[in-house]
């Protein structure tokens, strides 16, 4: 069973050099990909204590699935497998930041888009985007 | 009270017009903003459907505090409104990216930090990065 420490202050959560990732009450925390070459955003998932664990101990990033209630290895069947350039983890340690290198066609989103986050809300309306 | 139409299938929810996010148990959904000049990933936050209608209204970034349980007009108090310049929605409609100007110092991080990312996971420690 993979575990971290639990921080003993809001000051030791925000400033010390430990991990101690604050997981909800599922167990989860918010993961979001950019791509290390241009910085967009390529997708926002979650990740247990065995998928972060799992994503610094290779390097690749894995997440939990939510809908299918399993720890997913990105790009395990599609090819989209996520190298980690950088992971970095936000002032109260309940988010992390993945820069990654994409395999595959480089893309990350099931649809074939290169981003899940393809539309943007104009007018009250969700317009495609480049 | 705010609300938003429900998709009635997985391709309506991927593929329309219609904006239709998709709020998890406790009725909020993941905002992840980022600096619209330089793509920085400047915080990960939450919002219900109040936070993410007076968000497009407005063109300024609110949010919902789990905290302090209470909606988070971000830069009321510390001059670090965020004007947003797009918004986008994941394949799914349970995350929204908003790209940002800051206002005030042009910061997001209540630690005085641009950005709520400054550590970096590096040989099992946190590091700071500028």
């Amino acid at each position: 069973m993979t575990s971290f420490p639990t921080a003993a202050s809001k000051h030791e959560l925000e400033e010390s050099e430990t991990l101690s990732p604050r997981f909800d009450a599922a167990g989860l925390i918010a993961a979001v990909a950019t791509d290390a070459e241009t910085g967009e955003v390529l997708m926002l998932a979650w990740m247990n204590a065995e998928a972060l664990q799992k994503t610094i101990d290779t390097g690749e990033a894995h997440y939990w699935s939510r809908s299918r209630g399993e720890l997913w290895h990105k790009g395990a069947t599609s090819g989209q497998v996520q190298s980690v350039v950088e992971l970095r983890v936000d002032c109260d340690q309940d988010a992390v930041w993945l820069k990654v290198r994409a395999g595959g066609d480089g893309g990350a989103c099931h649809t074939g888009r290169r981003s899940c986050f393809y539309r943007a809300v104009e007018g009250g309306r969700l317009v495609e985007k480049a």
